[in-house]
């Protein structure tokens, strides 16, 4: 097994080495070798974060199939030519992204056609797809968008449910790129997120399922836990696991600032039992510490859990701005449990629109226990809600002092009929990292208020 | 000359083709191939994302050194070794993120040290550095982490202002693995974002300014616009900029909801003023919605152009829920002209909060153009704030009606002394996209009338 520890966020400084092998059965045991490419110039002159890389990697990964190298090139005929040989070559599944649209540059299509020795065919059915999407939005259609309805022989067709570029997959039998002659799939997947994501979801993961089963059955489970340290975790849990471990449990660690995600996988039929009996240890352990499973943020369980309760949710924010306003009505059906917010940034706002009292922040100063005390409780009046949650604090890089530096912030919860709590934290990161854990913090503070009264 | 448009957001779904030869002068003209090589198992499975493409992408862009490729492979040696000698074998520098650090799944500094038959020695300097670094932060420090000191053999090494390990390049000079033989640099960098930047500014891109000069001087402008769809802008300058194109300018476009980035760059010592001709011509027909340069976001724009002025800020946000709030107190120094505002999600709060008036919420509704006016009119009073931003809109998914349907929103401005203002907008996105485009034509706004009263 390995640790899959977060390299690009917050990690620590020093870790320990840690002494397990770094061959992880998700890589040896897998069914199929899988090379990722996407193709665009703008992704390499950084005008465009490829998120692609993401999202596909966790979506095979939590389906049992694990993308093993990814490359970006531009949209020029070699690079892409390259670029497709060289992961034929390698691989049982190649998916390329982006390409397939109808400008000059998208030129995809045609050049695995040509590098396949496939003719290009008009579907008929994509036609009218395309003339119909057009016709929706009544829009005119220029004639090139047509080249989108050309097909390579014997292509599979995932139609664009939000687009018009379908998907399409070739299969290579014998796959002439590989010196074994082993079959091979390649996959063509439009660039825009909102196309590709649910085309890979409803059609192409299936696809994938059903063309390229796995050897054995495999499960994942991911439990996300919030305020207990990585290092915590691992001690407290490496040991009790290495038993699962040995049988074949996959772990892996992922650690965002105050966050750190556990992952369980592993193939075979015996893996359920293994993964409920390490859930188990893990729950004794840190329990109060796990927000929720799988693809859950802990905006998501919060507002679910008020909607189950019919509660309602008022924020008072300082040093987030807003961020933390945000992050709940980011979940669909926020509105029924929303009752809006402040966003005192202002001494004079916190007073006029909270009632915090003058001599409170003349005596302790805006970043305090009392002013946080305050704040939610003026919240939760001038809202009706039933609950409360304030912030504030010092964002940076500037207002800082010896006793509250850059990264103090105080966290206030109340809930009607209850007595208000404020806890203090330390983010001495920059102001979008403070923000974030701020944010995170502030909501487990409620999921755990709501946990012991639920 | 090509055009680089955005694959990935937000891309209408047609767009005509263009008559432009694919091969662009920035890729033709400059000075070395340059290959990225990111390392982490835990990208190819999705767990974190990976920024350092887009990031350095662009850096390196700006600067006249464009990338050509990037690989992202996981932790394993083989996999990073091929990585790298492939990359050895076409480009004259090759840059590594990641695999620097003292745990067991760092191996990058040993496996290029062996791939390169450098030895490895320890830099007393780095030592030193390394255990300061523990000091400062009154943590004990792991034997582990010395590790970090170790150098191959005559490798240039850059200080780690914010971590442990240092970056290296190590120059082939000839390169084994080239063909030609040709020199090449091979560079080490840290894999965390915040220890990776900073190096990279401070450092690195200095460093191979000198040791890979360009063979012409580079200029660089990005005008940054809004309000203005980018087949407009397309159609409106393409034929004006064409002899300029001629000329070897460089001309990119770059779109996102509502955005589009227009990028001028070229060669040569007639180059800037090839580049101010080409913005005059664009400024004729686009001035007014060009709200920055460069890197500028509008919210940097508009938070700057308060602070000259002494004059301050409120909101009134419904359906974005705080992002807008989000975006103003991201810019540092936002809390000199940020007196803050309220989250009115519910009519109650709108009413209470902002004093919107029942009958006007009976008559026209929550997302209306009264009701933005009110809402606005009413965060200048309670706020005492010199101008108010108000937004109030439907996000989806639910929630639409045949007369207002997901994606409506009406936006309103309003000054002390002057006229209050609201338009509508129409986002048919989904929720984040929507609040993304809703948020920046509100900032769009108040810059506009910045402008005017300016």
């Amino acid at each position: 097994m390995r640790l899959h520890l977060d390299k690009v966020n917050q990690r620590p400084s020093a870790w320990p080495s840690l002494p397990w092998p770094s061959t992880a059965p998700i890589f040896t045991r897998r069914a199929v070798e899988i090379e990722l490419i996407n193709t665009g110039t703008e992704l390499l002159l950084g005008r465009v974060l490829n998120t692609h890389q993401q999202w596909l990697g966790q979506r095979f990964a939590d389906g049992g199939y694990t993308i093993s190298r990814q490359v970006t090139v531009p949209d020029t005929g070699p690079a892409i030519r390259d670029a497709v040989k060289a992961a034929l070559g390698r691989a049982g599944l190649v998916i390329t992204t982006g390409g397939l649209g109808p400008t000059s540059d998208d030129i995809t299509r045609e050049l695995i056609a040509d590098l396949l020795a496939k003719s290009l065919r008009r579907d008929d059915t994509i036609a009218d797809h395309i003339e119909r999407f057009f016709a929706r939005r009544n829009r005119p259609m220029p004639r090139t968008v047509l080249v989108q309805a050309h097909v390579p022989e014997g292509a599979v067709v995932f139609p664009n449910e939000n687009g018009t570029a379908p998907g399409l997959a070739i299969e290579l039998s014998p796959n002439p790129f590989r010196d074994s002659g082993g079959p091979a799939w390649l996959l063509m997947l439009p660039g825009p997120p909102r196309e590709l994501r649910p085309m890979v979801d409803d059609q192409v993961l299936p696809f994938i399922k059903k063309s390229l089963p796995l050897k054995q059955e495999f499960h994942c489970r991911t439990l996300r836990s919030l305020g207990v340290g990585e290092s915590m975790v691992e001690d407290m849990l490496l040991d009790q696991l290495k038993p699962l471990m040995d049988l074949g449990l996959d772990l892996g660690f992922c650690a965002r600032t105050g966050q750190v995600d556990i992952r369980l996988c592993g193939y075979g039929s015996e893996m359920p039992q293994l993964i409920a009996d390490a859930e188990s240890i893990i729950r004794v352990a840190i329990d109060k510490q796990i927000y929720g499973i799988d693809d859950q943020s802990i905006a998501e369980v919060v507002v679910e859990r008020l909607i189950a309760a019919g509660e309602t949710l008022a924020v008072a924010e300082s040093c987030t701005g807003g961020f933390l306003g945000h992050h709940i009505t980011n979940v669909p059906g926020a509105s029924a449990i929303f009752a809006g917010g402040v966003l005192t940034y202002s001494n004079a706002m916190k007073q006029k629109l909270l009632g915090v009292s003058e001599s409170t922040l003349a005596e302790h100063g805006a970043v305090s226990k009392s002013v946080a005390i305050e704040m939610v409780e003026g919240a939760l009046t001038v809202s009706g809600a039933d609950h409360a949650l304030s912030v504030t604090g010092i964002a940076g890089p500037g207002g800082g002092t010896p006793d509250k530096p850059v990264g103090t912030v105080w966290l206030g919860v109340a809930s009607r009929g209850g007595r208000p709590l404020a806890i203090r934290k330390f983010h001495p990161y920059d102001r979008e990292t403070f923000k974030h854990a701020t944010v995170h913090q502030a909501l487990e503070l409620l999921r755990r208020r709501l946990q012991k009264t639920g």
